[in-house]
């Protein structure tokens, strides 16, 4: 069963990367971007083959290691 | 009209921050873990507001700058 966590920057929290990628798309002449933020999206391939079970596991995943739960918001679906 | 750009290294390319989490997640306890492949997710907020073109130029976006093409695969979602 796999398993996809994201992981977001919550609102208001400072986003360095998004910002440097924001001045990056401008500088490269796209016009129009209003704001960008970026995360990062963890792919787990589990042994549970129980979706309920596996979603559980991953939860706790992102809640211990992945996702900084202080300043990063997460989600995680199953696939 | 907000896109979201996911990046993930291809098949067949060494992964080393997902192999890192993999090794995290184990020290933790955590059994079961098979595989773990870490990517990138960019949400970006144009002021484009039909669907396509907003598609459109966030593929640009990623093919010029968010993604690296060779060891990397992208997919845009518009949201």
């Amino acid at each position: 069963m796999k398993a996809r966590v994201y992981v977001m920057p919550k609102a208001g929290v400072l986003d360095p990367q998004g910002k440097a990628i924001g001045n990056a798309l401008e500088g490269l002449g796209f016009g129009g971007v209003r704001d960008v933020r970026a995360g990062k999206v963890i792919e787990l391939d589990l042994l549970e083959t129980d979706p309920a079970r596996a979603k559980q596991a991953a939860e706790d995943m992102a809640r211990k290691l992945l996702a900084n739960t202080v300043i990063e918001s997460f989600r995680v679906e199953i696939i």
